[in-house]
C-alpha cells in the first residue's frame, strides 16, 4: 500500500496501517526492531508527529513494544503451550490413558445438581444421584492455563474417588468397565468473559476472556459416562486440531 | 458462601462473589431480573452503597446489565452461530461439498509469497510458483463473523479461479482431481489481539482478542494443497466438536 497525502483518511491511520501490513507480511518479523522515527520520516517523506502517532496507536494496541534507549520491536508471540492432537475428549479422565501425572486438586462426591441432571439426563424421580466431582488445574512454570471439572456418575464407577486417591492405574480402574468407558464425545468450545471465580483461578483480570471447552461423552452403553468443563487462557494455549479421511 | 464483616475482603467484594455465585448456579438465570438493591440490602443487612458498589461492578464487567426504569438483569448470552462439527478441515473450499451458498468476494491469482512457500514447502527455486487466494467473509444477519482466506496451488487446480467464477460445481471442480483432494488436515486454534485489518473487517474495536483458525490440508497425493486461514468473532461463534472411537 501507499501513502496518499490527498486522502482524507488521516495520514497517522495510513501509516498505520502500512506498518501493520509490514507486520502481517512478515517484512517486519516478530521480535524484530523497527526502523527509529526519523528513518520512517525520511523513508516515507512524514512529518514526525504523524510517525509518533502511528506508532503510539500500535504501541497501545500491542503490536509494538517500546524498549527504553533501545529502540521499537515488533511484540513477539507469548509461548504458548501446544495442546495437541484436540477434540472433545481433551482433558477426560476416563479417556486418560494415565492420571497419574494429573495435579488433581480434590474429589468429592456429590448429590446431581439440576444442571448436572439435566446433562445426564438422571430421571426425575432420583433426587439422590450421586457423582465425582474431580477438578484439576494444569500450570506450566506455576502459571495455570486449565481449570478442569470432571463430573462421572458414581453408579458406573463406584470406587473411583478412592481408587484415584490411592494412585491406582487407569487400566486397573478401567477394567471390566468396557460398557461404561466413552466411545463418543460431543463438545463445544466458545470463548465468554471469565467469571470472578474463574479470572481467579486463572490468574487473570477480572472479566477477561477466557476459552471454555464442555463436552459430554457418551460410553458404549449409550449413557453419558463423564461430563467435562475446562476453562482455558486463551493467551497461554494453542489447540492443535489433527484430522484425517479414509 | 456467607457474608463475613469481620473479614479483611470488603464486604462489597465478598457480596460480588455472593451475587456472581448465584449467577453461576443458576440460582439467577440468564436474562432474568435479579432483586433490586433495597431488597438486596434488607436480605443481607448490607447498606446501600455495598450493594451499589457490587452492582456497579457486575455490570461493568459485562454480567448485569442494567435497564433503566425496569431493573438490573443477569446479561443474556449473545446468540452464537453453531459451527457443527468443527475440525480441521472446516472453512476448506476443496472440502466443501457446495460452494455456491459462500459469499466469495475475491479470487486472486498470487505469486507465492516466503510464507506461503513455507506452507507449501515450494522449491526454493521456484520463486513464480502461483497460487490462488480466495476470500470469503461469513455472516449472520450482516454481521461478519468469519473472515476466511484459502490459499491453492495453481498447479493442481489450473482453472480454479475461472470454474469458481462461473459457478461451475464442486463435484464438476473436483472430478479427476482424486489425488489432489484433502485427506488429512492439521490446524491450530488460538486466540490473539486483532490486528488492525482484522478488527475492521469483524467490525470490532481495534486489539479485541480474536480466535484464529489455521490449517494445512494435505492431499492423497501427500502435498499440502490447501491453506486455510480463518479469523472468528469470539463472541458471535460456538465451535461444535465431535469425536468418536472405533
Amino acid at each position: 500500500m501507499k501513502l496518499d497525502k490527498r486522502s482524507n483518511v488521516p495520514l497517522y491511520a495510513q501509516l498505520k496501517e502500512l506498518l501493520a501490513d509490514r507486520m502481517d507480511q512478515g517484512v517486519w518479523q516478530k521480535g524484530q526492531q523497527i526502523p527509529s522515527e526519523l528513518a520512517l520520516c525520511e523513508e516515507l517523506d512524514l512529518s514526525r508527529p504523524t510517525v509518533r502517532q502511528a506508532i503510539a496507536e500500535l504501541v497501545s494496541e500491542g503490536r509494538l513494544v517500546i524498549q527504553k534507549g533501545r529502540g521499537t520491536y515488533v511484540s513477539a508471540e507469548p509461548d504458548r503451550i501446544e495442546l495437541r492432537g484436540y477434540t472433545a475428549f481433551y482433558f477426560s479422565i476416563l479417556s486418560a490413558r494415565s492420571i497419574s501425572d494429573l495435579p488433581i486438586e480434590s474429589i468429592e462426591q456429590i448429590v446431581a445438581t439440576p444442571e448436572i441432571e439435566r446433562v445426564f439426563q438422571s430421571p426425575a424421580g432420583d433426587p439422590k444421584a450421586q457423582f465425582w466431582k474431580i477438578s484439576y488445574l494444569l500450570d506450566m512454570d506455576h502459571s495455570p492455563y486449565a481449570d478442569v471439572t470432571v463430573t462421572i456418575p458414581v453408579l458406573m464407577f463406584p470406587d473411583l474417588g478412592p481408587d484415584i486417591k490411592a494412585g491406582k492405574r487407569m487400566v486397573d480402574i478401567t477394567a471390566n468397565k468396557y460398557a461404561f468407558l466413552p466411545q463418543k464425545a460431543q463438545g463445544s468450545l466458545l470463548v465468554r468473559p471469565s467469571s470472578v471465580d474463574e479470572a481467579k483461578r486463572l490468574e487473570l483480570s477480572r472479566g477477561t476472556p477466557v476459552l471454555v471447552h464442555t463436552a459430554k461423552l457418551i460410553s458404549r452403553s449409550g449413557g453419558v459416562c463423564e461430563w467435562v468443563n475446562a476453562v482455558l487462557r486463551p493467551d497461554m494455549v494453542d489447540l492443535g486440531l489433527e484430522s484425517g479421511r479414509s
